[in-house]
């Protein structure tokens, strides 16, 4: 046994509250090294004789480790443990003492996860794990009033460029809500609002106010009612890292320097203010002179954007917030935050983009989940450029899954491309059958998944500006097929319960090889994915493919008498196969 | 090099602000594994070529790892990072990522500790690490007013029981304060002060209320007065996990049942109020009935002991509480108890009674230290019960040092017996020699050290009640040598900035010996220990002994040529050598 691969601490992933009753432990070995892992549990102030001991069974595995896990319910809120691991002959306790070859005999010395608190567990809103996020850049998804287009919009479908505006705007989305209902997503990401001068509004103005290009508070509060009456929550994305260049506050700097009482809302290295050789004397986004960072710790921005969070949710009822570069404004700012707009709704979204390892920030106490780029990354890689072999992904995807807590990984907001980056169908090299299987894997995974708007009818678009392009309306040019296909799977992750809420399991994922297959598991609800990331047709046995399966796609049954494992796969080709069964593979 | 025993996480103890400038980096290796490591940083934003590298070094070692650690400091506040390590020809790149064998050659996919924000620091008090701490407990250390004795006081130095009392008080205190001075504590923790039935008082009646056999609010007022202006300091104890039963509101709820008000101040399991099988239908401290255990999680209950936080500190002025059994309380409600401590009292010092791996409550915004009880179990193993050699010792203490930041350490409580445990000198089974030689380490290792009252003059104890014994106050019944050994022991923590503030490093720890050597160092002060555990005499050659070394405990100073390395020491006996010297060992 590699003791030097253990690992366990009583915090972060490793040891949390799951639910009011449950605390999930789980520890970490080599690989392939231990067989069996058993958790022995109890209350430290009743007789060692009451411990009891549980099973821990490997939850996801990476290339070097398998993380396993237990669920154990501490009998009176308190809660000693310690592990055994089990390797043929070999037997070793594991406490926070250390490695031992006797049992341990009193309680001093276990791991302690003192106390199992409800109001200490993160518990994202339970909606999140349902959703389907859309996400729409406002000035190219739909141009509804023509009023309102800013100076020298361009004819509607021209080329994107840095500085150029397509006159989009709320009362667009609100006539295109029955296409979204068509589609099936049941949530709205808006990237920013407010007022800027930008067509892309990170650089904002005023906080207070729709951009006058966009819409109105009125606008807004009209198309979040409209869009709850339809099932569709809203969430605004929220920059409070830094604002742009004319935020008034910073203007007033700029006007009287160190005599402007607002000098300290902000992080002014040295005056005056000025940019030598690319670095600005105060602090921005990166080094970006027209985007100042906030200064956050500061008592007074804090309570101004505070009153931000909550005023967007008391006026226009608005259902949460993306936050902009999350993991570089102060985390004493965001358990401000959080604890604010929870207060008001407690089963707002709040949501980090961070592009890292973001336990630090999902602890409960500041955000519900993060923009999972870690999981994004390894689809692209494994599924759009083929980077890897099934084995290298699966084991990405196991290190991830064991690095959260099993309510964050439901709860993290799944995307493949945004206005950041390239465009799907661009980074797929316009193949649709690639689209497609990293979109099945999205939608069969562990998170919310989120469409970038447009993908669905096949709108391309390599890096900023050509990734903002705008909206297909003509439905001659939109891709229907794709569209029907996105319906597909939206419906398919709203029916099956195991997709939201299920366990994930590999089930095949080879070194070398191109098969992957896994399955969702939740009650009586099971889901198998089989996808082939190759351009050629391959065969494989399945062990787990006999019995009768639905194809979740065609929805025709299909039964392989016990032993008939075998499956072939065309290029790119995947399959979604669900029975109702209480069975685990 | 062993892969599977290298670990970092961009969080807790592997990395985190120390100072506004300064992010530490650490990273676990298996020990003895691995030669060299550096770390690579730089600011994400600024070209690749502008990233520089840092020798890390070795801060700590246990029997499995060793542990690297750098400070560095991000020139724009955003930090990325990597590390390499190296083993002869071998070198490896751990980022983010995982392992490369090559060079990453874009911040994308390194390790991100996003932005150093001072606000988000843990900052401990400064005073915290240069205070020596004297523990009292109140109705056992001296009787100043015979007016306020609870009826049967027993006479002073008689048999302590679980019931009895000896009229000690705060005027007591006040009466002995020159004797406080004389030895040259500069804090005193007080266990529990407000009305409560029970001579130990950790069953609060009234948390607004001095017991009236130990005085009132006014002797607090003029106790902490006197002790602020002859530069001590003066905690309080803090019971808020639970109350005492006979609590007024529990009252309400054992009179009223449902019908209290009251009844979701506590956890009540089931109706009636009773206890079965030693099992009450309410939460408790472990399963005690007279100690109901308080629902932290109301508003209405945190709003009512953060008051109690902040009345002690607005009406007598004192400098921080201890918190009893505080990892059995919500992280929430701590949260909100520090931040309005804080803001009355800024440099007030917040100490957890956590027994186990405190890192959940340490990040900043809970504790500010915990009772270091790994620490205490270390020393008293070694060098009390001789239960390891110096090589197991220096292992645990390499751990426990790593475990934590630098700054936690430093703040952190620590004691070789309380209230709680069986008395110093009776543990040692009064050997003096061993006693001392625990509270050498005890003064010159990581932290606060802690005196149980009465130790200093040999005041002995088996386990609650007989540890609680009074307090000797007739000189030739008192220990003086040992009185002058905590006065010297005193004098020289207080000289040695090493020692309050240094790095700490084991020289000296080899498997099957009884020999240990450390040193501290901080700026120019240089501090060397060795020591003998052991009942017999003992010879080595110290590589480190030559040159001019003073004495600390005789003040002589004494000089080996070059070369001359031999140092003999006498069963249990120490040496503190220090010399002013920016040399490094």
């Amino acid at each position: 046994m590699l003791l030097e691969a253990i690992y366990h601490r009583p915090n972060d992933c490793w040891a949390y509250g799951y639910d009011d009753q449950t605390v999930h432990l789980r520890i970490r070995t080599k690989r392939d090294d231990v067989l069996k892992v058993n958790v022995l549990f109890g209350d430290k102030c009743k007789p060692w004789g009451d411990m009891a001991t549980e099973n821990m069974e490997i939850l996801a595995s990476d290339e070097m480790y398998d993380y396993w896990q237990a669920a154990v319910r501490p009998p009176y809120g308190r809660l000693a443990y310690g592990f055994i691991l089990t390797k043929g002959n070999d037997q070793i306790w594991y406490t926070e003492k250390g490695f031992h070859s006797d049992s341990p005999k009193e309680h001093l010395g276990l791991f302690e996860f003192p106390y199992l608190h409800p109001i200490d567990i993160h518990k994202p809103p339970v909606w999140v794990k349902d959703a389907v996020f859309y996400q729409i850049f406002p000035d190219r998804f739909a141009n509804g009033d023509c009023s309102n287009d800013p100076q020298g919009t361009q004819v509607w479908g021209g080329q994107p460029e840095y500085y150029n505006f397509f006159g989009g705007d709320l009362q667009g989305v609100m006539e295109h809500l029955d296409y979204l209902t068509e589609l099936g997503i049941n949530v709205i990401y808006f990237t920013p609002l407010f007022e800027a001068p930008s067509n892309h509004k990170y650089d904002t103005r005023d906080y207070l106010k729709i951009d006058p290009h966009f819409g109105s508070l009125e606008t807004l509060k009209s198309l979040v009612q409209v869009c709850h009456g339809q099932g569709i929550r809203v969430i605004l994305d929220g920059v409070f890292n830094h604002c742009g260049v004319t935020f008034p506050y910073f203007q007033d700097v700029v006007e009287k320097g160190k005599d402007s009482k607002y000098y300290d809302w902000f992080h002014i290295n040295e005056w005056p203010l000025q940019v030598t050789d690319g670095i600005p004397t105060y602090k921005t986004f990166a080094f970006e002179q027209t985007m100042p960072k906030l200064n956050t710790a500061h008592p007074e921005v804090r309570d101004y954007f505070i009153n931000v969070g909550r005023y967007w949710i008391e006026e226009a009822d608005v259902d949460g917030w993306r936050l902009d570069v999350a993991n570089e404004a102060d985390h004493t700012f965001w358990r401000a935050f959080r604890k604010a707009v929870k207060e008001l709704k407690p089963d707002a979204y709040i949501l980090g983009e961070v592009w890292h390892d973001g336990m630090k920030w999902l602890q409960g106490d500041q955000f519900d989940g993060v923009m999972n780029y870690p999981v994004a990354q390894a689809i692209l890689d494994f599924i759009v450029f083929e980077h890897h072999d099934a084995f290298e992904f699966a084991a990405k995807i196991g290190r991830y899954l064991a690095r959260y807590p099993q309510q964050v990984n439901e709860s993290c907001f799944i995307h493949l491309d945004t206005h950041d980056t390239v465009r799907l169908l661009t980074l797929c090299g316009d193949d649709k059958r690639k689209m497609k299987l990293a979109t099945a894997f999205q939608f069969t995974f562990v998170g919310a998944p989120s469409i970038y708007y447009g993908n669905e009818v096949g709108l391309a678009g390599q890096f900023d500006p050509d990734n903002r392009r705008c909206m297909i309306w003509e439905s001659e040019k939109q891709d229907r097929e794709l569209f029907s296909f996105y319906q597909k799977l939206i419906l398919i992750r709203k029916e099956h319960p195991a997709l939201s809420s299920g366990s994930f399991r590999t089930l095949w994922a080879e070194k070398g090889s191109s098969l992957l297959a896994y399955e969702r598991h939740y009650g009586e609800d099971h889901v198998v994915v089989i996808m082939n990331v190759s351009p050629v047709p391959l065969a494989a046995e399945f062990p787990f493919l006999s019995g009768e399966w639905c194809d979740a796609m065609s929805g025709e049954m299909e039964t392989r008498p016990a032993g008939e494992n075998q499956g072939e796969l065309m290029p790119y080709e995947f399959r979604i196969l669900y029975k109702k069964s209480v069975t685990k593979l």
